[in-house]
């Protein structure tokens, strides 16, 4: 392996084992040791990358806007749709990404890094502002506020659906919101083809991966 | 003033310090001391009421589950819209809910106290199940699901909200949600009689003000 190539990779070690450890106790009950002995590498190795907790979370973060799996669509409600699904089915999957949710919600923590929310609620107002100059959405819709509420909706639909004592499937809840949120944003002739199943979320990150790989 | 009635108001005085100060730092940072300062009290009178700042979170979170200002209403899917209205104009107002929030979104608090959302999503349920048995809501709606979607998209919209550098208004970001949640819910000849103006919430908490007053 390359040199370079081996750095990149051992600088995600490190981040995703930072991540699981913020994941599971929190950023101030994180410490460096907890976060070796996940990463198995040692103290050197991780000072080469990375010279504080700070600087590992700041890395954690940077990954949490993602739109892996997505692919174009004929509709660009229907790839609003497909970030939010992938999100939902990565979540649980991946610790970096629920990390920097943890992240997001402690109120300390946001204060030294701030949030990746504005840039979740960039990325959506985007995508719907193309879908409205296409016509998909209906006139009263502001991209924006509707964007804005959306990315506060799914988090809080996370957020609630990890704290039940028996935690409802994420996509199926991302799924039944958007069942609440399209109709009053979507023109009928495309609200009737969009798909919003919760099985269609693995299926693209499956195709997009193997894609990768071959 | 009678000896209960005092320590009544001195218990109360001794919440509200304590959701002040979990509020601005988190339950793990408050400190016995610093609500006692907060509270302008004595030890001694904190130690009748509450034996540890564990039994003052419980205390906290007791309060929070609360339709005050809510009156009934010719639509129950109208009574369902007030409670989420009243409670988004009373939040930033009200540190003992804002506390409550953030000892639910914060992993260590709940896992020590739960949370209330439970509490909110069975109210919300049963005034839609009754919504539902007068013909209000569309026949696919299921009132528990409807319910836990929307409160967590409630406490995420919050959350988001408040994490801004220049926060939107929370009462006119409820408002907006619910433009996106009534469609795909109510019966169009209810959902045209609704009220989900933002001023709404701040008139009705007057007026129950004002009669408890008189």
């Amino acid at each position: 392996m390359a040199r370079q190539q081996r750095a990149i990779r051992t600088r995600r070690v490190f981040l995703e084992a930072a991540a699981e450890v913020f994941d599971e106790h929190g950023y101030d009950a994180a410490t460096i040791a907890a976060i070796l002995e996940r990463a198995g590498l040692t103290r050197g190795a991780l000072y080469f990358h990375f010279t504080s907790k700070e600087e590992l979370a700041r890395g954690v973060l940077q990954e949490a806007v993602t739109a892996e799996g997505l692919v174009p669509q004929a509709f660009k409600l229907q790839e609003w749709v497909d970030i939010a699904l992938l999100l939902a089915y990565r979540l649980p999957r991946e610790p970096m990404l629920s990390a920097s949710i943890r992240l997001s919600v402690d109120p300390r923590a946001r204060s030294l890094f701030g949030t990746r929310w504005p840039d979740w609620i960039e990325l959506g107002a985007q995508i719907l502002t193309e879908a409205k100059a296409r016509g998909e959405l209906l006139p009263h819709v502001d991209p924006q506020v509707t964007s804005r509420l959306f990315v506060g909706a799914w988090t809080g639909v996370q957020l609630i659906a990890e704290s039940m004592a028996e935690p409802p499937d994420l996509v199926c809840e991302i799924s039944s919101l958007f069942e609440l949120f399209l109709p009053n944003n979507a023109v009928p002739g495309v609200l009737s083809r969009l798909d919003t199943s919760p099985h269609r979320a693995e299926r693209l990150l499956k195709e997009s991966r193997e894609a990768v790989a071959s």
